[in-house]
């Protein structure tokens, strides 16, 4: 069976990997010819997204699924319409859109901000007046590692979120959550329906981009992790999802508040490579190849850390025990998620003290500094 | 670092989806198109095995290994004239010839099976005199899966056993070693001489062929753990490997006793992949590109079980908790390693129950019938 996947970057890549012993072979939709997923398998895609490009990426397997969820929803619809596409348009179509996502987390009951659509800089007021400050501005679409966002603290600012964000409209602004710390939890539904979700990772952030992932996030109640199961597998079933998604988190004093959703693997899911009896990237492989689902139990406590702009001595970082570096073959630039490290132990204690040796040897230290 | 692999069957693919992780990219000597290693780098070598193809393979790649150990020495030699061979040629000449590795044996008191050069009929019948019945008679090079094999039980059949591997000669005749089970470990040396030992695998034949391994295997004493780490320590060091080794072994009333090693990942150790902390073959790819080692400790017990000759319903399979499939790209033919499942569990008792389901879902049940 020949897998098709939209993006050639580093999931794709790992799905790839993941995918090879069962004999699947991978075909990418990207224009990169240097991207992340190139050496496993072929490449279609051009810069102009090409109507010839999709149709020759669409002869070239039986199945397709995507890697990143910024691709036009028409697209999807297109192949669609002629072969099996996994997660669905209607998980797509979601996913992409925040009004959309806050829209089904209200259908399903699951505590969210409360939120504005802002189309001018009118509903900007009021979303003020209604929702009060502090109050969060996104782009309804396209965003992500904090990119088309503003936090508006103070009504003087209404107008310079306004004309910084309105190429973007329509926007969302949400209510300011107060929140302890963020989780995510990520699921996987198979073609027949059946679920397993992996345990909660505490995801640390540093200016605005994932810098750290533990797993099982620690003090967290069986009550916490059954509400996160909860919540994502009334999306899944909703959705009539197939494949891997995730669900982003705030943990409040008052219990957990959905924040987002991605229709597929996640850089808080890449310690599953390791950390987890069956990676994250192996069962969305099974569930868009029609397969069971593999068991998402975490096998020790592990940590996920990205590396970012800079690469770190690959030879320090392996010296450390229990450490598997994951490079996607990038080249350098600031920001970018050139890989990511993923650190086990058998005591939590254990794992911090790892994740200080890691740190000593990353360039860009993100988030690990104040860890 | 680009990593130039003699031979592109499971080994250099399961090797080559190990090393990617690190940013390894790869080439393989391999003549048929359609081997295994075939989607995850360039193949050279052809039929005839020219000098331009070796010379082309030469130039593809910054760092060479091996993925079965019946190459010529002489190209081995001619390689690491110009580029980094690992393991060395002296790892590949002993490995290769079943003298050698007797001789070695005793070079470093460890314990084997006594044995006779034979080079024709008369020592043959010199060797029965010497060593008595029942006496197992191998060539001395080439022979793998049970083939290059003949075991004398009775004195009349001395002419037979000339006849059917005198075209192997010089062989060597092996002394009966009456044995409770078959045992293997796997240890691997890096460019700095550092060393790992993965737990000892209880390792079951079918016919010639390996059906399937338990490890770590039950009922193993630290001692006799010890003592097999002691054993391939000491064959790391003396050949000055680099890479991973494979020593299997006689577990006897009296000890353990050598049997033979190769001087590469083996089959035995594929359980590795998901039940170990670090693979063999990621430990491989790590000598091999001169990084530190990994963590060998198994996380969990686990069997790795052979598919040989017709592949199970791939569903069926992984429908069973903490089951993974290798699936080697292979057409069916009897005899054939197909690929492997890996089963793990929190204890041996679990284990054996899903091995019990494994095995109904599998064609050629191999030894798993007898479980």
């Amino acid at each position: 069976m020949k897998i098709g996947i939209f993006g050639g970057g580093q999931l794709g890549r790992m799905m790839a990997l993941a995918g090879y012993p069962f004999n699947l072979r991978f075909s990418f939709y990207e224009a990169a010819q240097d991207c992340p997923s190139a050496p496993l398998g072929q490449l279609y895609g051009d810069k102009d997204a090409s109507q010839a490009s999709l149709d020759a990426f669409i002869a070239s397997a039986d199945v397709f699924t995507y890697e990143f969820e910024n691709i036009p929803v028409a697209w999807v619809e297109y192949i669609a319409a002629k072969k099996p596409v996994y997660p669905s348009v209607k998980s797509l179509a979601v996913s992409q859109n925040r009004i959309n996502e806050k829209k089904l987390f209200q259908c399903l009951n699951i505590p969210a901000a409360a939120y504005h659509e802002v189309h001018n800089q009118a509903d900007l007021t009021q979303a003020v007046a209604v929702l009060g400050l502090p109050l969060v501005i996104k782009t309804t679409m396209g965003g992500y590692d904090g990119k088309g966002q503003f936090v508006i603290r103070d009504a003087t600012q209404v107008a310079q979120a306004w004309s910084e964000l309105q190429a973007g409209a329509p926007l969302i602004a949400e209510a300011f959550i107060s929140f302890e710390r963020e989780l995510s939890i990520i699921a996987v539904r198979s073609q027949t329906g059946e679920t397993q979700c992996y345990p909660l990772a505490w995801n640390t952030h540093y200016q605005g981009i994932l810098s750290h992932s533990i797993v099982p996030a620690p003090q967290v109640s069986p009550q916490i992790q059954a509400q996160a199961e909860q919540y994502i597998t009334q999306i899944l079933h909703e959705l009539n999802h197939v494949g891997v998604l995730t669900l982003e988190l705030f943990q409040t004093l008052s219990g957990l508040y959905a924040n987002e959703t991605a229709p597929r693997v996640h850089n808080s899911g890449h310690w599953s490579i390791e950390g987890a009896v069956c990676s994250q990237f192996e069962n969305h492989m099974r569930a868009v190849a029609g397969l069971p689902l593999g068991v998402t139990d975490e096998l020790r406590p592990s940590a996920m850390i990205n590396i970012i702009g800079q690469h770190p001595n690959t030879a320090a970082i392996l010296a450390i025990p229990e450490t598997h570096l994951h490079l996607y073959g990038k080249t350098e630039r600031a920001g970018r998620k050139l890989g990511h490290i993923t650190v086990t132990a058998s005591t939590y204690q254990a794992l911090q003290t790892r994740i200080a040796q890691v740190a000593a040897c990353l360039p860009n230290k993100m988030a690990l500094l104040n860890h």
